[in-house]
């Protein structure tokens, strides 16, 4: 589980211009696996508890994509942060693209997780899909400023 | 009246990253009052006859939420902008969200009260939802650039 | 055909920021004229031909739309990228905003015309609408690094 | 630009009765030559900048329609109003049909420019269609009362 | 077949106020057999022959209704004329509601063999629904005058 | 409660012509408040009992908003009648503009407690929408015959 | 008009379980006729009468269906009751399921005229369809509590 | 295939109340699994065969999902019955919601198995959804009257 | 807060039957304050907090309905409970209806704050609506097993 | 019940064109008596019986409809192939066009009684409507081989 | 306008198979013009005048697509019938799409002047859409029967 | 890979009829597996390279679905006209069915790699649905000359 944000295109995943490092938009998906992650079941067992898995059915079938998706895309970000030599609290912008935004509160508490110190810019919105297909249920765009020493 | 433009959530209402400034979408909720702005009524009385009040009920009724949005976002922009040390002038790009392109005539006409003279770059699309609610109609962010001297 | 994007209402079509140049999004619109890319019709012929008219009549007149606003776009995104003294090589990221995903592809084959070598990094969503109408099919907003030498 | 409102379809464009004229509903369509106001461009350049052309494409392409629509359809009842030996003030009666009532205030401050004195009692509602075809935005149906000395 | 424009509620079918008799709007409706025209079978066959009726049975399944609800109404107001002491040549306007305008060739059609001579001003609208039901697809309100002598 | 049927724009609320007196159509708004009747807490109590408050939560709920209006509307009418010197039996014609023709049955019943004796012609339609917004269920014209004696 | 409420397919139209009498879902149907109940003149003619038949047409084409579906409704679970050898008093619980929580009033009223007493307890949900058929407007669901002496 | 119907969440699946057993609201899905029932595959080859598989590709395609569901909700309503010390025969009552009431005939196809004496009381609505997705045809609710000796 | 749940037409609050105790189905509505429970805002404080208010405006904007509704309901059964002689651990059943089963996991939430022990049975359906508008997103039917001792 | 299939307009009901017998497109409606086929009283009682009329009335009404047209479709069929000199059996070719392929399996049943042999190829799409209205749920195009000898 | 039907892709136009001549579906495009037949004004006038032009703007603008459509579409059949030899009267089979059935009426008025003798057979559907685009209202396809002699 | 087109349902995959052969419509599944082609995965490799599988995720997400069922279906007709003794030159005649006409231009890329000579005559529409399931794209029938020697 130790993926970067691989770009589903042919486009690249981040690129440094001067003193940022700026990354392409992530999505839950793991283009080598042709797989899209559709719930806890498709990230590691520890994640899914520290994110609120309950053992209950019908919750976690409701709340576990939305979950399941807002962790690995921000678990792809920190690895591809690091991957540039920084890490996430080098991320000083985020643009956050929903297909339904009753989501957010879901995605804001798995954020939290990622940025317990301070948090960066935020943008957040609807949009009505997402590559590549309408499983996807969050977008985000991350943005590092990582001077150069 | 000289609110900065505060995070609805766990996030910065803006950052500094070497000689640029980031801002988070503004949109025109005050998350203090737990209010949304609907109308002229929740603007200053002078900046609502400034942006085009007419008096008459069925056309301020019409016109009146996204003429006070956006007055109120680019206002909070203004604001958020001095009190990082820069000034509107300072903005060289704006991503511009709405709910429904129909109002982008009203809020351009707005825009250019706030950027009489060079303007910014601009990006104008429509979104499907925006927080917290669909009484929110436009979303803007902004970057600065306010070089440290 | 050598326009560069130019600014549908009142803001700048790009913008120098340091080392930055910033791009307004950027759709298949020519303002002087008042006229909407609909098609192959819309742009020079060898262009048409270079990103796949076939001749065919049902087959360019469903994919003629998007090929041709892709061809113009990226055009104008790499006219004004000269006029500001770079090139498309120095263009390091891209926001692209569809109406429909399915023309993804369709895309993506012209995008690779426009960046044979290192791409930029990509951001894809689908919003509900444009400036100024339906016809509008993309939006690609461009970010340039150009190192004052 | 001197048309009186053209019927149709077989039907009286206005008819006396008594003191009163009665006027058919009037919309923005020029039956000889078979076209259907659009905007700025079908009507006279003076009197598109007097009701508030831009020269800005977004701004003219969302606000043209409704506002060269109404200036034609009043200026045709003023035209016919003359043609039956009246003038605007003799209108004492409007009932007027939208399409969408969100173009109401434009209509109005056109609506302002042909009643500068005492208006006409009125009527507004949203109707689902109106003839020949949905680019139809506006129907207004005029009463006059024009004694007979 | 004699039958005057009968109220469907509490309201009177024409009322004389001056030289002028205003009628209720007339719809294609029995209110004693509480019965709603539904197509040729519902008008006296003469009529249905004279309106256009084919014989074949798509054909006049898809224009029955609309066709035989015109006829009822135009000859339900010509009724009423009547009994009021005049005829159809003293009808100065008509204000005609659709549920579907691309029945209009159909009605206009009916109209001519009831108007033959001078036409009434005219006002043609679609609204989303009429009393009682959405079997009904036409409405018309009639005005005449009728100076008392 | 003894408003005359104000106007929302800029129109006059009534306007004699010869021996007719035309008022615009009346909703339940009013313009001084900038406040649109929702239920029965926005008409005088004794009007609320009579036509029909229960007291019952869910009843009062649902047929508050249509009875509520309905009765504002013909009560604006009633005073603007009196005020151009006339009283609710020189009411000839009504012209009524539903939101929902299924509120019809409830309106009647108030209409028929304004119009205790002979009632005037009328035409009932169900539009789209009416001014200012989507909480108006219901619109009536009136017209009504004076003579000047 | 003595029905009990009969089963529409292959089940019991109620069933005694110690003190319990349980009665399956009742609509307005009567099977052995192959009917739905449409309005008034489905149900006797004093029963109609005393529900609110107004003999207006467009009032009782609207309130007819639902006013004589609870009628029928009610009617056969007071049947049904009375057939096991209790009466309406004994029925301690209703679920009422609408296809439009909009007809709650007109049912409301209906159902105090079957228990002018202490009422039973109630629970009123809207479905997207009963059975079979979309013209069945409301499905009550009674419980008996009828203790063997 | 012995399952008894296991609750989703924190809830029982049946309980006893004096000489009553209620049971929990049942559907196809086998919640140690994680696995919802979508055709003949996820039942017992007999099971499938019994309830009329045809071996036909799309009749059982379309009609493999409700027939499926129908049987597994039964077959653990059986079971649940059993493990209380009961019996089919022992269930008074049901309350059946379908998403498609289309579904219905082979619903009760089904149910005529399991019941072929005595059949319970029975109430039958569409609703819009059950837990945990959309792929859940059918809820059945159960209640046994099972005295204590 | 110690209402109990108060019905909102004719109808009992509960009603003991034998052993048992039937309620009403329970929403969040004040009757006579006449008043829906909309969010956080309308519940105790403490109460909020304990059901998850975060203190952040989007989060609770969204949450805060369903989570304040979900609370308000359940104390009214509490209460309602508590008035009959009994406590939660006497609930042996629960009919649930939501509007949006997305809900779900947030009621589950609050549920197990009120059944600690042993949960009653469950049944959980989404319908289309309920009593007495939109803004209603739960409603709950509780029966009590009460022995009389 | 020996009619063949008739043209419900002004074309063939079957044309030979060498070995060939070419069929119009079949639905189910006697265009003499101008009846469509809506269930299984419109057939005759032995074959609603021997396609699967069960005589319970929910399952009947939600079956009737399709098994009804399917069997006096294919009738027609049947008897136009019997007066065109052949049979069943040198039907070749079907093409099947259905408002609603849910309706599949319960056409696909009363075919097999149809052609018990050696069936013809077949063609099966759903089309959005068929002549003359909504109410037909299927129309039949068959094609036969009846060399001439 | 002797073009004969030419193919909108790579396919032919006809072909000959023993006695049969095939025709590719036709629909009313011109695709050397690369044009879609829209009203009377892409057909000749005497064209137009045969089949029903009135000359009055609103019936025409409503008639004119299906009335111009149905014509362009049958004489390109009649001009590819002759170019393979044949003619109308050898055309024995018609399969004809329509994306409005309401459509049907005028169509069949054109046809009958195309086939005034003994008429094909003849299959009409409804489908949702047709190449290339929704302005495409009719297309249909031919088989002629033209032994070889 | 051999399959022949194998028909879903109790009917023949082709039958011989004179120097005709016909076939059934074919669509892209494999009967005996149960299987629907569902995009390049369910093809051989070297056919999903050779119709145009590109190897970048979200490019083939989208295009593939359409490109193999096109190459699935024209091979299974490949096959099929073989074991008739034929081959592809042998089909004269194509009729197409689509659920989205916007996929025209890839099935059209894939039938010239099957049809590199003459093409045979082409029928296109689009269908709201076809068996067994929305997944289904695309159904071709397919009509071959292969006269017997």
């Amino acid at each position: 589980m130790n993926q970067i944000a691989q770009p589903l295109a042919r486009y690249a995943a981040w690129r440094r211009a001067g003193d940022f490092v700026f990354l392409s938009g992530v999505i839950a998906v793991d283009p080598q696996a042709g797989k899209i992650v559709q719930g806890y079941k498709d990230i590691p067992t520890d994640a899914a508890v520290q994110i609120g898995q309950t053992g209950e059915f019908s919750t976690d079938y409701k709340e576990g994509p939305i979950l399941a998706q807002s962790w690995y895309v921000l678990n792809s970000i920190k690895n591809t942060a690091e991957s540039a030599g920084g890490q996430m609290t080098d991320v000083v912008k985020l643009v956050q693209y929903f297909r339904n935004l009753d989501h957010f509160p879901l995605y804001s508490r798995v954020r939290k997780q990622f940025f317990p110190g301070d948090p960066p810019v935020s943008t957040v919105v609807e949009v009505s899909a997402m590559l590549p297909s309408p499983d996807i249920l969050i977008e985000v765009e991350a943005t590092m400023w990582l001077p150069i020493l």
